[in-house]
């Protein structure tokens, strides 16, 4: 039997990764790919972290979706710079999409992109886009075994957001098993427990991302001098 | 906001996909791209089919597997010719990955070219593979709701095979309900209600095979004389 490494896909893809990554850098911006499942609330995580960073730091977001320009429109709203990729059904992003999505984009007037892909907690992991960190969202309603059935993403994540966790009462969701399977399976992640409805760990959240910008510009960029 | 419309993957593929499908016909193969949840048992129904149609048709198959190869040791033990793409976490086959799997198959001496693709409902849909067919597998312990929640598959295809019905006593499977749905997304392709255990309804499934193989070789290509 003659066993054939599909690997084309990929190489293609990480010929691309690097030059965006080399643009981020160039522009001192911290660029952020958000994973997560429909529904795990990214959209409302970014219109709430924009709300707390207003002022403190400059934020761009690229968004990936099958068809509809409905999270682009929120985040707009929001006071966030967008540009939307449609990406026609394809289950996510890849590095080319994004590196077309950045041309609109003023990258030396940013600190701080978020990427938030297609609504998938599978098929992003392969594709990397450049980004600085991938950050993994997984709301309470969606239940306590996702890290272990889809481990590739939280073992690659650099920070794991957990969502609306208002709702916890209502769920079935054991957030300390959660939390024990995250650690078991990449224990160097930062983990913050979050809902955008109440604000809680969002502090946290922003005050990580600050960190994040910060060492990206070498400590010589803030919203006050770009 | 700006809109970018990601189709760079989907053209370069559609572009493969048209060499692929020149191929086919040049040698005389129907080629059918068999897409379904993971466990809905692809692997099975292959082994069967060849059971049945051994010394009447002559079968190749592509298996698409993210890691492993075991589904096409399982098809390679059944008797058929097999070359295995490991899509390394890819989550569908690429016109490009079959267009490599291809040179090292004898397509002249093939009737029939199965081309099982990765184990998901969803991403392998929008990546056509230059094949002649797509059929559409779905088993009875993954609930009839999954036509109408997924009508992109059903709708593309040509056939669906529901499969394992030999385990209906055993679920809350409505198969009248799910015909009905899949009739309503798509009310010209052909149903083909199966069980690989018991054999029910595989001797209508491959003479449906023999049909299009016989379609394709325009009515001079038979196992006798190719």
């Amino acid at each position: 039997m003659k066993v054939i490494v599909g690997k084309d896909l990929l190489y293609v893809n990480a010929g691309q990764a690097v030059e965006n990554r080399v643009l981020f850098d160039n522009n001192k911006v911290a660029a952020i790919n958000l994973i997560s499942s429909p529904g795990s609330g990214k959209t409302a995580l970014l219109e709430k972290t924009a709300e707390l960073l207003k002022g403190k730091l400059k934020l761009g977001v690229v968004v990936g979706d099958l068809y509809t320009t409905r999270d682009a429109e929120r985040i707009e709203r929001a006071g966030m710079t967008v540009v939307q990729i449609n990406t026609e059904g394809v289950c996510h992003l890849t590095a080319d999409m994004v590196a077309r999505a950045l041309r609109e984009l003023l990258l030396s007037q940013l600190d701080l992109l978020f990427i938030e892909n297609v609504g998938n907690l599978v098929c992003p992991v392969s594709f990397d886009l450049g980004e600085n960190a991938k950050v993994a969202l997984l709301s309470v309603v969606e239940g306590n075994d996702k890290p272990a059935k889809y481990p590739g993403i939280f073992r690659e994540a650099v920070a794991t957001v957990i969502s609306k966790v208002d709702l916890l009462p209502h769920t079935d969701f054991d957030l300390p098993a959660c939390l024990a399977e995250i650690q078991q399976i990449n224990g160097e992640q930062q983990v913050f427990v979050t809902s955008a409805r109440s604000g809680q760990g969002l502090s946290q959240w922003c005050a990580w991302l600050e960190q994040l910008a910060a060492g990206k510009a070498g400590g010589n960029h803030t919203a006050d001098n770009c």
